[in-house]
């Protein structure tokens, strides 16, 4: 039987988020477009985020408008209060990503509440969302560590998901939010976490930050994970630490699966096309690795002796 | 008992050997003394080659002269020939490293002969270093993939590895020399070369070319390997792929190991200030993620409310 590994495109919305530049609303859609046909099972398409707090995604409800559906992909979109499920709902998404920190200090920063008041918020949003067939997944950010308080409790972030459960959101998200994970620790969350959440239901994103990402891959794989988030060329980046990388390369990720024999269902050839022209869109070059050497059964020419 | 792994340091050899800039023969004495006080069980220091081929290291005999040694730390000189093996006598170097390709093409492109023709230069080496004290290691390059060949069969790796064991050499590392490894493949020849060599005696040495160097590691720690090599700042490129890089990084690797609860008896805010002293070095930015992103437990201020 084939091992499967199902790899969620995130660079439109975790990407772009960062960027300085605007990317033009008809280039993210080509690019969506384009990612669809590549044969992604997910994309984060963008986020109903207030467009004051990121202008880079403040054209999320024209993108949704402007993308061709298909079938086999589901179009996400995160939302992060009551107001942006409702714009969520208007635009027609297929599932809706709700995100809360673990970490008391990191919510407050991020999002401007407790993480309580976050969770009283994913009520109500479950209330908008009854009877819309929208599917629903939320993430636990700075689940192996926060950058202002260190590493969180394992209690806590399973408190955490066990709160996701009973509110009825199916997906559950571990995330790094700023790349502190190290395998041993996502070897146990993991375990831990499927204890409670299936594997088809159970996502793991990872940054790149400290270099650790697929090596964070390989250990959540070990433990049972099956889903992964990745951002195309490994666009996206870390707030705190200028030149740091952000979420780990889609194609890096799809490459090392196949060469280990596991089927992602992604035309790997087609994703190094669109991460090389990622520049054209964001103006600088990114931390990707196979998108700069090849595949590694692109084999080159003998070099003639000298 | 605390788990352990050895870090072994190549990037005054396999990173400066690239660089187009020739650092001082001064600042790498200066630096290899701060990579010894930073407590690393080996250094490869530089490369007794023909100052022609790689003129980046014509300095090799200048620089041991020039270094302290301290206690605990093998000082180790690449030597590709007899000729290169009678100067690294003279210089008083602890190890030689020999290195062949199992590819028989990488091996003439890279040193000019077939790799039997190298294996018969190692034996003429042995004679040379007979009754010297100096230990010896044997690389055997292109061990997971050749860039004109592609994968190598394990059964030619581990038969070129029966061969350096025969000949009397005790070290034997097995190189990712492009940066073709994957995981699995790495768990499985890993596994193979620990029934003929044992664990303090065999090396890993892994190009972070393709993104996948740190889950390489883990997959070889996993499998028993307990040395790598790899370079400060992730020095060393990949001379098919300008803009890929190299070798991978130390002190993000070291910073992996003790975050897993592996000692390295290394001093990780050591190399991070020297990795952050490269670019002064070398004139440019390395591929290394810890020096830009600080250590995971290294945290930040809660940033004041807007």
């Amino acid at each position: 039987m084939t091992e499967t590994m199902q790899i969620q495109e995130v660079a439109t919305r975790d990407g772009f988020q960062i960027e300085p530049v605007h990317v033009e609303t008809a280039d993210k859609i080509a690019l969506i477009d384009a990612l669809s046909a590549a044969g992604f099972p997910r994309i984060e398409v963008s986020s109903f985020v207030s467009p004051k707090a990121v202008p880079a995604l403040r054209d999320a409800a024209a993108v949704f408008a402007g993308i061709a559906r298909r079938p086999g992909t589901v179009y996400v979109a995160l939302v992060p209060n009551p107001k942006g499920a409702e714009r969520a709902l208007a635009a027609g998404v297929d599932e809706v990503n709700l995100v809360a920190s673990v970490s008391e200090t990191h919510n407050c920063a991020n999002m401007g509440m407790s993480p309580a008041a976050s969770l009283a918020g994913f009520g109500r949003i479950m209330e908008t969302l009854r009877g819309s067939g929208i599917s629903t997944n939320a993430t636990v950010a700075t689940a192996f560590g926060c950058p202002f308080e260190g590493e969180q409790p394992a209690d806590a972030v399973m408190a955490q998901v066990e709160r996701y459960r009973a509110l009825g959101i199916r997906g559950v998200t571990l995330a790094d939010t700023t790349g502190m994970a190290n395998p041993r620790q996502v070897e146990r969350l993991v375990a831990r976490a499927l204890r409670v959440v299936p594997a088809e239901d159970l996502t793991l994103h990872f940054h790149n930050t400290r270099g650790l990402g697929l090596a964070n891959v390989l250990a959540a794989y070990q433990a049972g994970a099956r889903r992964f988030d990745a951002a195309l060329g490994g666009l996206g980046g870390c707030p705190f630490a200028p030149g740091a990388t952000g979420n780990i390369c889609t194609e890096d990720l799809a490459s090392m699966a196949h060469e280990m024999g596991i089927a992602t269902g992604l035309d790997l050839d087609a994703l190094i096309r669109l991460s090389r022209d990622l520049p054209r869109l964001v103006g600088h070059d990114g931390p990707g690795q196979v998108a700069k050497a090849g595949r590694p059964r692109d084999l080159h020419p003998v070099p003639r002796a000298a």
